[in-house]
């Protein structure tokens, strides 16, 4: 761009947007350039590039890391699978630490393999954060445990409401926080609740997209915020109401829509969209 | 069938699972020659048949009717809409009575077109309810507030738990209950929470199918009895607890899969893995 764009202060950018077809480098200058100034890459991003050399490059381009995805699914069927998760997340934490994230979102995972007990799933969730807080203490990252809607309860996440993710939190201890978004809790009735029970502390992430109407797939049908039907301005405010001076971060997974366009038009309607919904700035 | 068959007491067909290829006289002796004892029927098969006809031949053949599948959406956009809803629903109550069935099942809609607030459109479902409810009474027939999956809040039904389900039943009198269904509260932790709370009394239903994983559409994948993830006996379990003593109502919507087989082929299966489920017959 050739003049100097307006600072979205607010604004970070979740790598998913992109779907995951543009080097780090691309898209570190190309939110840059449009004045976003946060950033939430996927562990696969740092495969090919050490985290210290990624987080040197966000630091030059005036991006602040909002948080790491993500931990890998809790909930196993074996003690081998419980042990490698546990490894893996431990990693995770490691890569979260080295680029200076200050959380690693974690989405738990549904029923394992042939189980059909969503209750013993949420305890093996549990007990796994439980295991990995020392690690995640000692390295000054948060764990944020993220409910997902109830339609990926099965494969994705047994943990589906705000509610059931406190429920949690409250067990392993104060460290642990939430992760909210609105594509996953619009629909919940007791979300404004949760947010004040959540309290400031344990508000880690707040993240948005839209739901289309119709939803033509329920992995990859995201819509662009102003899309859709979720009242993203009531529910920022009642984030913000509950004590959330972070960023808002957009995450918008569509393979059906947005990551067959190219990146700059994304970024540019993403931008225009954000500015329109005039969120308040940090106080 | 050459042989007698089994009298299967507590299973009822909801005849949507048979995707609507065949007339209802096929239908009816179809499930009747494999002992199914009851049926839920959908308004549209009524068209072209007058539901005392139909209740004949139901009575015929040995089939209950368990309800009338269903009341038209009832959230409005218009005081004009909403006028109109209310007439299409007193005919479905008015069809309900003369087919003989003690339940019209309300799916109440979604989101009116335009608007982004789900807490309005409760309340005009709570209203509309509330309209119905006289009407529905002179007649003998309850109405059955179904609470569907959070993925159809937008769409489909902006109540979502049968939480929210039972706060309307609250409001609005004791005579409406509330249809449970597995597809739709199977992740949800406030389950037998919510079925002690509604009691004996607004238990007006109990229908189900499965979860398939992966679920590759939000509709029209439901999956057989048994091939999904669902915890089926669990849930019977607990519907019991509450005081159900109705019959097991199967409803699968699936036109990626059941809908392509043969109405023999789709009975036969539901059958046998009914019988497998081993729920134990009304006390």
């Amino acid at each position: 761009m050739a003049t100097t764009p307006a600072r979205r202060c607010r604004l970070a950018l979740n790598t998913a947007t992109l779907g995951f077809r543009h080097t780090l480098p691309e898209i570190v200058e190309a939110a840059a350039s449009r004045g976003i100034s946060g950033i939430a890459p996927w562990r696969r991003e740092l495969a090919d590039t050490p985290p210290a050399e990624v987080r040197r490059r966000f630091e030059d381009a005036g991006l602040t890391v909002t948080c790491l995805c993500r931990g890998s699914y809790l909930t196993f069927a074996s003690e081998q699978q419980r042990t490698a998760i546990l490894e893996d997340n431990r990693r995770a934490i490691d890569e979260a630490a080295a680029l200076g994230a200050p959380v690693l979102c974690m989405v738990v995972g549904g029923l394992p393999e042939g189980m059909h007990d969503l209750a013993s799933a949420r305890r093996q969730v549990t007990e796994q954060l439980a295991a990995l807080l020392p690690h995640a203490r000692a390295h000054g990252v948060r764990l944020a445990l993220e409910p997902l809607h109830p339609m990926y309860a099965a494969d994705r996440s047994c943990v589906s409401t705000l509610a059931q993710a406190l429920d949690i939190c409250d067990q392993v201890g104060p460290e642990l926080g939430v992760m909210i978004d609105a594509y996953h809790l619009w629909w919940d009735p007791d979300f404004a609740a949760g947010l004040a029970r959540a309290g400031a502390d344990r508000l880690l992430g707040w993240q948005i997209c839209d739901w289309r109407v119709p939803t033509r797939d329920l992995l990859q049908d995201r819509a662009m915020i102003g899309d859709g039907v979720i009242d993203l301005a009531r529910m920022h405010r009642e984030v913000a109401a509950a004590g959330w001076r972070g960023m808002v971060e957009v995450e918008i997974f569509s393979a059906l829509d947005w990551d067959q366009r190219p990146m700059a038009e994304t970024l540019d309607v993403l931008c225009a969209r954000f500015d329109r919904l005039a969120l308040p700035e940090p106080a």
